[in-house]
């Protein structure tokens, strides 16, 4: 249909400066994405068996199953995942992506982002706030009765409140403006979840909760910084989903790690994953952690580096590039400009101040990271190795070469030139 | 006291360093400040008589004398100043600032600012919104009804949240974050505004007040992004006043305007003001309006300018750097740069990660000023020159240096040496 990979990769990226998400609702999983049965276990990153999982995602999915009490303690969790008896789907393969273990349940409720410009939706669960968290294999009653709260208070009320707006929050608004206060969507959504909840407050209130749900309510909003990261990556799904509608060029769509593979999918090779072994983030850690403590690279919330936000929009955050140990100011600024040279451009409608109002980056070519060497740069939290920890620190990463390599020799051979 | 004006300079500083402002409640003017009695207004800037204010200021003393009912219309609130029944008093005489007219009346609320560290406190009126406002000369219906709900709704909300929070809300900590999000506190609040609404939210749900004015407080709260400019101009008098109680030096300690003078206090040189002309800001105007429409510069809004930040720390803000037709980003770093210059230090209580974590500029001292001629730059609002518009656009503007020179004058007079 094009006449050169360039041009495809034109098309691809138009799709994504066109796009148009707004946040629609939020629902329980099962409800939007059929495959959501009972014993049924969404994971980030490409697929992968239980028993190649690394700690922390083993133990969200012990999570996971305490809190659809299909089994009555984590013993018996555990017996239930070793002996198979959990069907495991990437995310991915169901229009949705998760954090760090991205591990995701029938009743765990979902963030609906629609991207308006194609009609496509992508669905992500909510964030827990941090430190002891599900996402970070965390599973012990703390986090079980706030994953019970998220899906019986806080879901059904952003969803009355959101049934107030005017068809949904204009979410390119919200990262514009986000944008130019030091987020880059990844380790920083400081900015973005206040807009957030400045923007969402007066329907929740509206929609008349009652006084106990909307105290509890109000207040994780407000004590919950990161709670746009998990909006952003439904936002950026839906958008590279609706990128992917071109079947051809060499633009990466997805780029996601499940703890042990790094896996990146590009627009004119399909559905097919191209991985390679994870690396392991560098980074700073909380008080009585350290680098030994670190799981390697896991989640699909890279979606936000996909997109060009995350570790590619480092100068956006120089807030941030303390928090992932990346260094001062000038270090932000190399590393954005290090990123364009694998871009094939610079989305205008998400200009950096920061950077002198350029836009962010904007379609990774396989091509160029092969040519260049350069990998991109992923801000990420960093889980504690051993299932039932959490969080222990915030870091960078880089994507590994092979996979881009892989997936350029694979172009290679279906353009037929190998 | 102390040996050298240096000596007195770093005194006056720490003050400022150590200084920590917490908003502590909202109430009537006449409570809190005791010369707000029936045809008293208060101004912005140095001492001036109803003749000699400029349009705008004119406008906002009509509005008041309409709010307070003192007059049926606005052809009797004219009669009444001009025939000089209405006394007159700076805001900065009575531990307050304005902003723009800076005009205030007995039963206006004010935003209380208690400054732990002197124990003393400072006021200011609350942030109205943009466009037609009382504070740029505005006094319509729309203006007045607003002004009426403020006091009858917003106040007592806010006052009754407040109550409940531990003594107050701690102003360094919303600040120093603010600004890692690209405010400069004057022209740019957009981040503190909504990081005050989050802090702010959890206490009036808490507080239960009644639906309606839960729905319209929350709107207002969210539509208003220059809300956190006044609570940051009360927070600055509060820091400075406290900076004042040290009585020597040559550290500006207020920077005001009133339309026809630009006024300067010097830590040194006790109450008195050293006044020149002032500048009309230049800047960007909002569609249908234009630099001949500009009124002459004006406002208590300068406090923060003397604190360190607004015009001051335009490299916080490179968002801002478009908004007042500054230029790009490395217009942003220049005047930071310039600023310094004419200042004894930096504050590490709020270091700009733009900056490459410098601290904001602290203590600008009139010495500094005078030899190498470089005038603080301020970020400013700016007023339609007629009664009744409002608001027409945005911009910069410098103090004169004729105030400096005086002040520096009257310094070398009581040293001995002229």
């Amino acid at each position: 249909m094009y006449k050169s990979i360039d041009e495809a990769n034109e098309a691809v990226t138009a799709k994504i400066v066109k796009s148009q998400p707004f946040l629609v609702d939020v629902v329980p999983g099962k409800t939007v994405i059929p495959e959501l049965k009972e014993h049924v276990l969404l994971h980030a990153g490409p697929p992968i068996a239980f028993q190649d999982m690394t700690g922390p995602m083993q133990g969200s999915c012990i999570g996971a199953i305490l809190l659809e009490k299909w089994a009555p303690d984590e013993e018996a969790a555990r017996k239930m995942l070793e002996e198979g008896r959990i069907t495991f789907i990437p995310c991915h393969s169901v229009n949705a992506v998760g954090p760090m273990g991205g591990i995701t349940s029938m009743n765990m409720p979902v963030l609906v982002v629609e991207n308006r410009e194609h009609g496509n939706r992508a669905y992500c669960i909510m964030n827990e706030g941090i430190g002891e968290v599900l996402r970070f294999g965390a599973y012990g009653l703390e986090v079980i009765k706030r994953l019970e709260w998220m899906g019986n208070v806080l879901a059904p009320v952003l969803s009355k409140a959101l049934k107030l707006t005017d068809g949904g929050l204009n979410l390119n608004v919200i990262a514009a403006r986000a944008l130019t206060m030091g987020d880059e969507f990844h380790q920083r959504n400081i900015a973005a979840s206040a807009v957030f909840m400045k923007e969402i407050m007066p329907y929740i209130v509206k929609s008349k909760p009652s006084q106990e749900d909307l105290e509890s309510v109000t207040k994780f909003l407000a004590d919950t910084d990161q709670f746009f990261l998990n909006i952003a990556m439904a936002m950026c799904k839906s958008v590279m989903d609706a990128a992917r509608s071109i079947t051809e060029g060499t633009i990466v769509t997805a780029m996601t790690r499940n703890g042990k593979d790094f896996g990146i999918r590009v627009s004119g090779l399909g559905d097919e994953w191209f991985t390679a072994p994870v690396n392991t983030p560098q980074g700073l850690f909380f008080t009585g952690y350290s680098q030994d403590d670190a799981n390697p690279d896991m989640g699909d919330s890279a979606i936000t580096e996909t997109y060009g936000v995350g570790g590619m929009a480092m100068i956006a955050a120089p807030g941030v590039t303390r928090f992932v140990g990346a260094g001062g100011f000038n270090d932000a600024l190399s590393t954005s400009n290090e990123m364009l040279e694998i871009c094939i451009g610079q989305n205008p409608n998400f200009p950096i101040p920061t950077w002198d109002f350029e836009g962010i980056c904007l379609g990774i070519d396989i091509r160029k990271v092969v040519e260049t060497g350069i990998t991109p740069v992923i801000n990420t939290g960093i889980a504690h190795k051993q299932a039932g920890v959490g969080q222990v620190g915030a870091g960078t990463v880089r994507a590994p070469l092979e996979c881009f390599v892989k997936a350029v020799e694979a172009m290679a051979k279906k353009k037929g030139i190998i």
